[in-house]
């Protein structure tokens, strides 16, 4: 499987749907709509929605639960895509430059941020529940509820909130982990789990997605934060070195850059030892872990 | 109907089920979660989760509906809540007092404010598709749809963006009841609309519950406009005169305190004939239009 032709592939399927879903710029909230998607449309792989999509075709290898799962993808992007305008925000981690564009806040000031952020978290619900979701309304439920609980307060939320109280204070390993987890893992967890969900898949291969998912969450927070000590500001389009200078604590910076790349590999290999169930339908999740941990390189 | 007596009762309901339905203050992110509790019991007339209450009364006068719905009635809490914290941020309207108490942020910081909102937010959304939500799926998802699509960016978050790109600006009228109509009255209407949905309303009684929160929405907000004007900080529990120093357009500066008082009589003996065809059920809602109108003598 050629991943980068795939995850292009993959990222043009997410877009095209993202410009069907998401809100036009027009009538009387045309710049606040802007805002929003200057900040959807700036860029971005698409990971999460990708893994969603991908968590489906696994299930459901004939393709056609990925059709009915298309607003669920674009629902977390734009979750995704809230949760980095709000964490760029000066008083969050105060950062001028995204995806290699200037940040939210540095074109639609901060108010015009904060409520960019609140429309896309928002507009994610409304979407998961319009008319455009045609899976059954209990799945739709269930998959909303699992999208809620990854992105609040136990989750996304909590995470960055710890994040932010823990900056350039010293604590225990085990606290990294639960930032890690809540912050960058559960989300992208709960984009396979969402997936599975909607193309029927049963408890036990829910579970077996959902260890995948937090296996490759761990591997995507190490690589993340290793080429932030190893890339320049140029390839990450994003400031370098932004979390020895936040004071946050890191993989590399509790265990060394060597021995994070091993953990990030040791994560990536039981992320597709998770799917061996699924054999050869598992393909695009298998490379996609591979391609995480390939970034680190 | 001894209305303040009603409302004293409906606030008590309400409290106790936010107390159920809340989060509580533990486990790793017990700070982040003290901080959206702060703002969440720090007082409230709790209207919207009232409105949502009456509605489903009228709509079944057997009160049974009523109980299903207290987790919508949370949920519109905690969105109302949010709002509040995010309103008073510093980018925002930079405000210290609410409720006569500090605001989120003089307490927990602009991070802490900002991630307390988006908290509350994501758990409304949370709350309304979990396991505490026994209404049928079918209402659940129209009802978070109608939330999601009120509390968004053609709705609540659509309107305070309006409002913060107009500051200091003027503008025709029919943007400010753009403004008003999004910013305040888009979530009471659903609060209402909602509460009738959830107890098996036809869709010519859902209309009529439609048309009432629309006029009660707008008696509220100008309601609102004149107790800046007329009432001290100590009865706003807010800083007083406000919207003049912050250069907002409102009702008393486009027509006067006594033209705004008869507009907003108007509109309460509008929301008052929409109930007409609900005879003595619709009491609770009838009594709180008035009292909304009384509250501005």
């Amino acid at each position: 499987m050629e991943i980068r032709h795939y995850l292009n592939e993959q990222r043009q399927v997410v877009d095209l749907a993202l410009e069907k879903y998401m809100l036009k710029p027009q009538g009387p909230f045309a710049r606040h709509i802007e805002s929003m998607r200057y900040s959807l449309f700036v860029g971005g792989k698409r990971l999460r929605p990708i893994l969603c999509l991908a968590a489906a075709d696994t299930i459901d290898p004939g393709c056609t639960a990925r059709e009915k799962l298309l607003p669920v993808a674009c629902a977390l992007e734009c979750i995704h895509t809230y949760s980095l305008i709000h964490d760029d925000l000066p008083a969050m981690d105060n950062d001028d430059l995204r995806r290699g564009k200037p940040t939210n806040h540095r074109l639609y000031g901060e108010a015009g941020a904060i409520l960019a952020g609140d429309g896309l978290l928002t507009w994610a619900f409304d979407l998961l529940t319009g008319q455009d979701s045609v899976l059954p309304p209990e799945s739709l439920l269930q998959i909303t509820h699992l999208i809620a609980r990854a992105a609040g307060s136990l989750g996304m939320v909590g995470g960055q909130a710890l994040d932010i109280a823990y900056e350039n204070k010293e604590f225990p390993f085990e606290l990294l982990q639960t930032i890690h987890r809540s912050k960058t893992g559960a989300l992208l967890t709960c984009a396979v789990q969402a997936g599975a969900v909607g193309a029927g898949a049963t408890p036990e291969e829910t579970e077996a997605m959902v260890h995948y998912g937090d296996r490759i969450g761990l591997a995507f927070q190490i690589v993340d934060d290793l080429l932030d000590v190893t890339a320049s500001t140029e390839q990450l389009g994003k400031t370098a070195g932004g979390d020895a200078k936040k004071g946050k604590a890191t993989y590399p910076a509790y265990f060394g850059v060597d021995k994070s790349r091993k953990m990030a590999l040791e994560a990536v290999t039981a992320a597709k030892d998770a799917l061996a169930g699924f054999q050869e339908k598992a393909a695009p999740l298998l490379a996609i872990a591979d391609y995480i941990y390939a970034r680190s390189n």
